[in-house]
């Protein structure tokens, strides 16, 4: 069987990315993995596409030359200027962006095909979610988009389980609610860590899309059904596993513990892009 | 009378900063300005001072390029890796901060000497107005810092004069309030938005420093006692007011015409930093 034992590469604009690699993580033990945090440049999701992109081709240059054979964009905010196909053809290797699975799954798990999503200013207002949720033509399908900026803010605050936060996930959810929605995209790779709160505010009638866990099933899926995979065995010296991140920060080191528990992580290393 | 007429430069890393600007615009006619907005990078506030210290400098190095008399940094994130004085000497031209200013006032305005400071992480874990209200030897003085990683995003979200901000604003300086502070250093250019919930929470016993009325009052003294100054009769083909931005959104151009009002704004450039 051909195997290639090269690593797979990830990037999101912070740490919020990790919950896509602790999936991967645990799914595909024989894997190696490079991680980049842009977290000198973050948030992408109040910066414009033209902004955006130019950071992804960044980051995607600098992950290449690191030998990678698939990058993983765990951003939805970076994800969202691949959707419109204007730079397919243009990467070395296979580039995963979080919006289709993260759409997909939400077609397959609604009834009523009323979808909600959340996301970063910029993700709402590249329309990503909803292109690849229409582009599928379901009969009746209609989508319904909120922009919610003060919800990285308050995970970064740690304040997740918290009355004041639920005030504003009601708020910010209250108009997709009244347009009875029975799925709810987390179009961000923070908002799993609000899933708690989203949820009770959504009630139980109304499914929630965690697009981290739908872009790592899609990847898992590829592994297995190609010649993607690497050897099984790792070989020692074969780092499993390497983080890097653009801007070191003491914080940095103990949200990544936290996201990436029980895989006990390597020390960040601090690496320039621009 | 000798008189400088090149223009004045400015940067914050976004638009916050503005606020000094026009504070300076009103004082100073003879004046020409050069504000540089760092929105590709924004916020400084929760990154390292490492990472701030290098985009302090290309910022400097970028507005010295354009042939500034004085340097404005007009946002407190960045100006705290100035106040330490290990860059001392590195600058062709003055280079200001808003935070020995703001310190200053707030020294002159205090009876009890004990002095609240609102600011970011890297504000609040820099220890700069500390540092500044300490260094001055004055009996007695007694400083209380709190960071306030959420006041940003609300003032950019457009919830200023709303009752779920001033929960925020109450859970931020309940600690302060609880040490009988009797003035209050806004020490972020984003915070004057929030003036009046700021005010109502803390009470009228408490006086407010604006930091960023603060390094204007500061600017304009020493344009007045130097040979800094421009000469009166502003020659019709010198630009009065140029605003560059190393991102630019529509809300951009929408928030610095808010910000700005009464004055009339040139078109926002798009400038490359890194």
């Amino acid at each position: 069987v051909k195997t290639d034992d090269r690593p797979i590469g990830l990037f999101d604009s912070g740490i919020g990315g990790l919950t896509v690699l602790r999936s991967l993580l645990a799914a595909l033990p024989n894997e190696s993995f490079v991680y980049l945090g842009d977290t000198a440049r973050l948030p992408y999701g109040s910066k414009s596409s033209a902004t955006i992109e130019r950071y992804l081709l960044q980051n995607i240059a600098f992950l290449n030359k690191l030998n990678v054979k698939a990058i993983v964009v765990a951003c939805n905010s970076a994800s969202t200027v691949l959707v419109d196909g204007h730079l397919s053809g243009s990467f070395q290797v296979p580039v995963y962006n979080v919006i289709e699975p993260g759409a997909k799954a939400a077609l397959a798990a609604s009834v009523s095909k009323r979808i909600g999503v959340l996301g970063t200013k910029a993700t709402v207002s590249a329309n990503s979610y909803a292109t690849c949720l229409l582009r599928e033509k379901i009969p009746n399908t209609v989508v319904f988009q909120q922009a919610c900026p003060l919800l990285v803010p308050l995970v970064e605050e740690g304040w997740v389980d918290d009355p004041l936060t639920n005030l504003v996930i009601h708020r910010y959810l209250s108009p997709l609610l009244s347009e009875k929605i029975d799925t709810l995209i987390l179009g961000c790779t923070h908002y799993p860590a609000l899933r708690g709160g989203i949820g009770r505010v959504a009630g139980s009638g109304i499914t929630l899309i965690d697009s981290a866990e739908a872009i790592a099933s899609a990847i898992i899926a590829d592994i297995a059904s190609s010649t993607l995979g690497a050897s099984s065995g790792r070989s020692p010296l074969r780092p499993a596993l390497r983080l890097m991140t653009t801007d070191v920060s003491s914080s940095f080191t103990e949200i990544s513990a936290r996201l990436m528990h029980p895989h006990v992580i390597p020390a960040l290393e601090a690496v320039d892009i621009a």
